[in-house]
């Protein structure tokens, strides 16, 4: 059995939470020698547009309810490419290993005898919130957070008890089933008038804030476009300090204007 | 009162976890845009080098047990190169918002009616294990991950009741409490054998790695240097079969192999 004569690296690398400028100098620079690229529907356009472009682009966009089988036929694409030497880069929104099996994907490359080297990326959980004025950790409202999927595809349903203890939650995939995890997180003991956010298209210049709270989210209250980070906890309020206009000639008298709610 | 006549925009940019090509395209260019860059202990030689060679720069790195007297000079500092109009940097590790008090610097500056851009970066939390073969999530193994600071200084103690039911723990800031925190998870519930990962300078080339038990921790047997990521997990055990050795011209029988505990 004559295999694996010439073989490449995979790089699983990071494509950031939208923003083209959020990629990593290492990200850009490893785009720019791609070969093939394989990347996922929430990749921005701009981010493809750094990369080299005579590399071959492939979309592997997971589409509902197919997860399993786009699943085998992305570990098969890699496995090929790989296996013809090329330069092989997986692209993946935020970070390769939070979520989004990055790491299945990682561990079948090696069980195949194929370099990996990782490209981290920033994770939309922790940078939507945070330039929509939302940070996750603030001294007295906020020592620790909660990233969790609400995925419902996933086998392993979330059980929402055990992370409603935590003082700040993001949920990331969540948007389809958030009357029901609003719902469970008011049942394990969450105040039903406590804020929470959701925000489209972080990061971009489309971005659009809803806040909300979970007694009107569980009751089926709030619009929201699918994808988008929901966010729970006190720090939510902080955003409409942190983002309140700015009156650089009245510093002293500026306050807690009310900011946009939607935004 | 004549006062800000020329005001300027502070960047609160994040530095990422230390290998200086995990920073953005965007903090680059800022970096060196800057005339004036407050950085923090924890942020790397390495990193500073991409900054503008003419910028002032000023260490504002935090002593232990001197946090809230540092604290007070960084405002004034900021408030100070601000009100001269310059283009300041405030340069802080891994993402400017997860921890370290950036949002109060946020919430200062805006307050004083000075305009503030965010630069998002990576977190430690998720980059420094990830990129040391222990993926945060995983199928079957994580579907949530928590984030908390184990920093004794802070005056509100973290309650680790309440993040144990998390199936994987990211700890910053815990190793000089580690035996504590092992102890108190362990009380909360946690198998004593859950596996632990402490990762010293991670993502640089001197990185650490030490795995332990919540047990053996929790009694002082794991000698670790500060500062460390502290992971605690089923997810830890990953590590082995991902960053198992290679063997390209044997793939099929490339097995879990083990990996070197400490390298």
């Amino acid at each position: 059995l004559i295999r694996n004569a010439k073989m490449s690296k995979v790089y699983l690398v990071g494509a950031g939470p939208g923003d083209p400028e959020l990629l990593t100098l290492k990200a850009a620079k490893v785009l720019k020698r791609a070969e093939v690229i394989l990347y996922d529907r929430l990749v921005s356009r701009q981010v493809l547009e750094q990369a080299n472009p005579w590399a071959e682009q492939i979309s592997v966009g997971k589409l509902c309810g197919q997860q399993q089988q786009t699943q085998q036929r992305i570990l098969a694409l890699l496995l090929h490419y790989a296996r013809q030497g090329k330069t092989v880069v997986r692209l993946k929104g935020g970070d390769p290993l939070v979520f989004g099996r990055g790491a299945e994907e990682w561990l079948f490359l090696r069980q195949q005898g194929i370099e990996v080297e990782i490209v981290v990326g920033i994770t939309s959980a922790t940078a939507v919130p945070g330039l929509a004025g939302i940070p996750l950790t603030f001294r007295g409202l906020s020592s620790a957070f909660v990233v969790a999927t609400g995925h419902c595809q996933d086998a392993d349903e979330q059980d929402w008890s055990r992370l409603a203890s935590v003082e700040t939650l993001v949920i990331l995939m969540g948007v389809g089933r958030r009357e029901a995890i609003a719902q469970s997180l008011i049942a394990a003991g969450r105040a039903p008038k406590e804020p929470v956010a959701f925000i489209e298209r972080g990061t971009t210049s489309e971005e659009r804030v809803v806040l909300s709270t979970l007694s009107d989210v569980a009751q089926g209250k709030a619009m929201i476009e699918c994808p988008a980070i929901f966010v729970v906890g006190e720090v939510v309020k902080l955003r409409e300090s942190l983002t309140a206009e700015t009156i650089s000639s009245n510093a002293e008298m500026t306050q807690h204007r009310p900011s946009r709610v939607l935004s």
